[in-house]
Order: structure tokens, then sequence, then C-alpha cells
């Protein structure tokens, strides 16, 4: 098992940062042959998304997602007159319920993918993503390779 | 490997059922210092997902996906002079066309997890939850956890 | 750990093809016992899905996906005049674009179930899919066996 912490600093709500050279050296260096990996993020206003690296598809995405779940429409999660669980969380200075509700209507908070005679077996095209909902951040991606 | 089936009562459409606990003792119990917690849920009207414990996100998402995916519109599912397969099912006497298509949207069975350490990687605001999409009913969340 | 790579040819947008009986068939020929099967879908417009197998459910499905992400509107993935990336792909002849945005918000390249005494733990009414996202084609479904 080989287990990595990669950071990145995404730029905007909706960017897809293209993680996949991070899986595959992580793969490497892991030496495993067979197995899976697991890329996973540890933040609750990113997904892991699997699509092509295509800038049409990703503005067009982009479009889809905020005209589903609206920025500018008032959400609960960032009504401080209601609000009384996690204060200490730093959705007081900038609101972001609708970057968890992105992230519930995606779901995906991590992607496997399998390993086979030690290649990663994605499409030809494939490419893993970091997918920001939120704004611009200082992120994490887990990537864990399990195996033999 | 270590596998445990445990149970819970529903009480509405869009609960969000914390079983972040039920998996860190799972994974107490496993004695696996590195490996993976699947999450998984084995029915069609419920989802396991990730993310914020906090009211106001919660309330927001029932929102969401009850004005996507509306419960009070006709399901081909529900129309008995069309029906022929399955009829064994519950859904006679409860028509839950709603809850199998916010299943599809939403699209996660099951959540992986990476365990480092002995210690499950959840980021600072994740919690785990079993996410009831029909009404009231019993459920099943199947926590395994592989790994050395 | 055993890896097969299935194929099958679909038929339209939005068809379910049922790929339960290709996973249970894998994990026989594995001899695993306790682990987990991993089924993934190498194509960027098809997802890996788990829901009940009634045709009542899979139209009203395919209702609510084509009316959140209509075919019949504009997507800048399709401009050719816009475009300048992958353009060996094959999506010059058959605009797709509508695809890569479903498959985005469904956002699920494969599943993963658990493996408890050499059965796969899926609930009663639960089949896997490979769920078309484009139009009728040639398609794979990589089924893994991860497990001792």
């Amino acid at each position: 098992m080989l287990f990595e912490n990669h950071t990145f600093t995404t730029s905007r709500c909706m960017e897809f940062v293209d993680v996949t050279d991070d899986v595959v050296s992580t793969l490497d260096r892991s030496g495993i042959a067979n197995g899976m990996a697991l890329v996973y993020s540890p933040h609750t206003t990113c997904s892991i998304v699997i699509n092509e690296r295509e800038t049409g598809f990703i503005r067009d995405f982009g479009d889809l997602v905020q005209s589903l779940v609206p920025e500018n429409q008032p959400y609960r999660h960032d009504d401080m007159t209601l609000r009384t669980e996690n204060l200490e969380d730093d959705d007081h200075d900038v609101p972001n319920g609708h970057a968890h509700c992105k992230q519930g209507l995606i779901a995906s908070a991590s992607q496997a993918i399998p390993i086979v005679d030690g290649t990663l077996q994605l499409g030809r095209w494939q490419r893993v993503f970091l997918l920001e909902l939120d704004r611009a951040r200082e992120r994490r991606v887990l990537i864990q390779v399990l195996g033999e």
C-alpha cells in the first residue's frame, strides 16, 4: 500500500484540476502491479470526477451545474441568523451553501480505478480531475494505491 | 477483512442518517492499519453520501433534490396498469418511482474511504451518511474494511 | 486478483445494459471469497449504476436525465469552429456534448460491491448496469475482483 497527500491551489468554482499525472506517479512509486488506485477528496465542497479534458465540455458542464444549483440564491447553510453548527468553519466569511449542494448532487468524494500489470486502466479519453465547487482555495487530493 | 451489517430505521425522504461512528467502530474492531473502508447501501432507494453535518445544508439539499425530482408527479414505475415486473416488491402500496430516480441521479450506492495507520482519512468537516430517498423504512448499511 | 474485459454493443442513449451476470461469473472464476468487485467503465460517455431492473423506472430515469441535460441544444464541445483539442476522437461526426454532461452529472465511472463468503452483496432488487449516455456504440466494462 502506498498513500500520498497531494496539494493544489484552485482558482474558481467549476475549475477542473487534472490530477491524472499525480495518480500515475504515485502508482509508479508504489511498485504495485495489480490492484486499484483510490483518489479521494477530503473536502465537502470538491468532487473527484473522470471525464474528457476538453475545454468546451468543461465550460458546458460548468454552465449545467451552475444552472441546476445557482450561486446567487439564498441557502440556509449561509444564513447566520439560523445557523448554530460548525461555526468555526470558514463559511462565515464566504457563503458556500451552493457548493455543498453541488457536491451532494455530483456525490463523488472519490474514484477507484483498476491497476493491471502496473498500468492504470483509464480509457483513452479519460482523465482524473479534482473539481472545485467552491471558490479559489488550497485543496488536497489523497491518492492511495492498494494491491500486490 | 471485516464485514458488518448495521441496521437503521429512517423517518422520512431526504433524511441524512450519520453512520460515521459505525464506520469508525467497525474499523477499530478490524485491527486493520492500512487499507480502505467500503460503505455500501444494498437498497435501490438510498444513497451513501459524504458531506458536512449541518442542518441548513441538509434542508437546502433536500429542497434541491425534491425540486429536480418531485414526488408528486406521475412515474411509470408506479403505474400498476403498465407494470409487469418485480410485482412482489412493496412498491404497490407506496409509490416510490421518484425515489428510484433520485437514487439514479445521485448514483452513489457506496463510498470508499482510505485508512492509513488505523485512521479513517475523512476530512475535518466530512461525515458519512445513509441518505433516505424513499419514506420511513428499515434499512441496512454494509461496512467492509479491507487491507493489512 | 482477477481482471476481465467484457464487451457490449449498446443501442441508444439512456439504455441500461444489465451486466450483473458478468460480474457474478467473473467472481465465480476468481476463487476469491472475501473482498470487493470493482466494475469500471473506461468510457467518458457511459456510467456504471446500480438500481432496480424495471422497465417503468428505466423510462422514468431516461426522461429525467434527458430533461435535465437535453440533446437538442448547443454544446461548446460540439462546436468545431471553437474546438482545438482531441480532434481525433469521433465527436466530429456525431455531436455528443450532452453525453459528456450527463456523465458528469451522474459521475459514476465505477461501482464497488462487497464480496463475503464468495457472494456478491447486492441487495434483493439491485442490479448492476452499464448506462449508455451517448448513442449506439461498442462498449467495454472492466470487471476486477480483489481480495483473498
